[in-house]
């Protein structure tokens, strides 16, 4: 049997730092921008970020049947399209290129100047053009809080929710990678007490925490796809927050959903973790009563353990771990999301995101947004710096991270961290 | 003063049939395929299709500064990104070489032959490619009629519905022209008097009688745009027809909006009506009290007097018209629609597209939907061919037609058309 890039046996010759999200084991896929500004699709291994584009041109991947200039574009759309067979092929060739048995680039100085970057000497760009996101709602614990919150603590899950994956379209234009600040929104709001609106500057500016999965080419308009077929159609997997303006949605959001609230930012990091990479952590979800309808059923491990952690770092102060949460409480699985998402033969194509919704663990500290986390400002958080937060202050950095591990191998997203900046105001 | 594009007193040296939609003082722009498989930009006068990438390559735009390639392209993204003033100088341009005076086109064979076809030998594409797609829901009538329907008929139109546009975010992966047929959504819907959803084809497929506007390149992420240059930013506008399927938005809408009920098709005219062409026909809107926030408010005619009909053609019949209504209706004008969405710093890009909402007038026969029309099925529509519609059975082909016209020309869109297929069936 050929050795996979998933072999935790493997050891690269580029140095990867203990406890590294990439060894070479991750192979994940991002597109960088370099110093001289050539914008390439690109991997990581430990702090490297390695040139595809560069690597192609010099024949690495020969034999493998990829277009010229596959990695030379500055999004992965292509190279998605091509489907999972080669994404196998060209992530197992990457392991092999970097395995520390193999002299191929690892002895070619010259070589490996073209084609290996320090991290911190690249900029990461957006990975895929996103032609259409959409954010699901797949977290009963989030949407049990928010119901208890805004609606009847009584009846807090809509009778929808059990029986249906809730989503909604998102706004793809505004989606950017990890490190790009983000302006606190003005909006309309109904300030309590008032009988009419007013216009500001939101107050209630709060993260989601969410992980998205990217698509490949899914079906033609009209058709749709069976949930065991679903997760073929899945490259992999980032990291996401999903900046809410609360006071804005709740003026705003009946009876067609959020749309300003949401619309001003969406941030992602900016390696793309494959499916394959992530395939050692698949995990049960939460036992799903009642039974979902045929076509929302699946056999088999549809989870996946992945711990994720949300920091805020007031300006030139440290951070403060304020969530601990798990891909794996997550109600319905990305097979139903797709599946259900298909199934009235809505198209979906490569590069399409979609987004988990708000990831909250059943535990107070593992709720995915302020809003939940200080049940709508009553119990604000002790920040390291001995400051207090309802919500998002001017000049927070929030940092989303998560990682899969083993007894073996750890397997990372690398975070996305973004700054909130004060409104911005017209001159 | 040099004469413009929509001098009514020009006439084509192309033959114009009485009544058509494309006189010379319209000069809408697309994109079509041709017989010999060449995709272009084009225009229309009558019922002729002019290759504007031919013309551009027969240097008949010289003195204005295009790219090179500007319209041998398969959107017209690039030229709407070039703004107004280039938008302007290209129809002038177009008008004067279809002037029956200009001779330069008028007497070369040769170059009539590589530019001019007959619509009917042409195959019209989408227009641009759709970034993002913004449904707005800016008719007081329709927002009162559906919240009479659904909600309480007493408190039929929401608390937020008079101060701000509502809006959400639609798909586009399944934008298509007219002429593109639609199969019948399957979908997940709760049965009247059920307990627990069922699975299976919509039994409520409707109509939307829309229209929506095409933006340039609006802003830049974080800034916002006000009312007063919200204008500058539209290029034009086409029909469009919001495929609806009332008995699974019913059981999903709450509380994230409409998803799966409308994403499986939106339909549209193929021919952007430039707001240039559209300009004769400026009229008031209806008056909004209470008024508008600051941010909202705007000065002179906003609305526009167009015309709007829909007719369903049962398969092998005749069609009937179900209804007529006018854009002049919508309380919210584009210019605060466009504001609005900006007003959070979202961004907006050449080719985004956003639409009215449903366009119902203040009579019964002026409703914008089936929906309406029929008061959710109680009132059936009585067909030409002596059949009944309580909604759109399968077969039927639903045509939306638009036109402006005054005692000395008539603008119009043209039509779109589709067919609602059966439900499609996996193999």
């Amino acid at each position: 049997m050929p050795i996979t890039a998933n072999d935790t046996k493997r050891k690269s010759w580029l140095e990867v730092p203990d406890n590294s999200d990439f060894p070479i084991q991750n192979i994940p896929f991002g597109v960088f921008l370099t110093k001289e500004n050539v914008v390439t699709v690109g991997t990581r291994i430990g702090d490297y970020a390695i040139d595809l584009g560069a690597l192609q041109q010099l024949n690495y991947f020969e034999g493998i049947d990829l277009t010229d200039d596959m990695f030379m574009q500055d999004t992965l759309n292509d190279f998605i399209s091509d489907g999972k067979k080669t994404w196998r092929l060209v992530r197992n060739r990457i392991a092999d290129i970097f395995d520390e048995t193999n002299p191929q680039l690892r002895d070619s100085t010259k070589d490996r100047d073209i084609v290996i970057f320090n991290i911190d000497d690249v900029e990461m760009q957006l990975p895929v053009l996103i032609g259409d996101y959409t954010d699901f709602y797949s977290s009963r614990e989030h949407a049990t809080n928010v119901g208890k919150m805004f609606r009847d603590p009584e009846n807090a899950l809509l009778p929808n929710w059990l029986h249906i994956p809730v989503g909604y379209h998102g706004r793809s234009s505004t989606i950017v990678p990890s490190g790009i600040p983000v302006h606190r929104p003005m909006g309309q709001t109904l300030p309590a007490g008032h009988d009419t609106p007013v216009f500001g500057a939101s107050r209630l500016v709060d993260f989601e925490l969410e992980t998205a999965f990217i698509t490949t080419d899914v079906n033609v308009m009209g058709e749709n796809i069976p949930t065991y077929e679903a997760e073929d159609y899945i490259f992999g997997m980032v990291l996401l927050n999903d900046w809410s303006a609360r006071d804005i949605q709740k003026w705003e959001y009946v009876p067609l959903g959020p749309f300003l609230a949401k619309n001003f930012a969406t941030s992602i990091s900016p390696w793309i973790v494959t499916m394959d990479a992530l395939e050692p952590f698949r995990t049960k979800g939460p036992k799903q009563d009642p039974t979902p309808l045929p076509y929302l059923q699946t056999k088999g491990k549809k989870a996946f353990d992945i711990h994720l952690e949300v920091s805020i770092q007031p300006e030139n102060q440290e951070e403060t771990i304020v969530s601990k949460s798990n891909f794996k409480y997550l109600y319905w699985s990305m097979a139903q999301q797709l599946a259900h998402h298909t199934s009235n033969g809505c198209r979906v194509n490569s590069g399409d995101m979609m987004g988990s919704g708000t990831i909250s663990g059943p535990t107070p500290d593992s709720f995915g947004s302020m809003l939940e986390l200080t049940w709508g400002g009553k119990n604000p958080l002790k920040m390291n710096d001995g400051s207090e937060r309802k919500f998002i202050e001017d000049n927070d950095t929030v940092i989303i991270r998560g990682f899969c591990e083993n007894a073996e191998v750890r397997i990372g997203f690398g975070e996305v961290s973004s700054q909130l900046l004060p409104p911005f105001i017209r001159q």
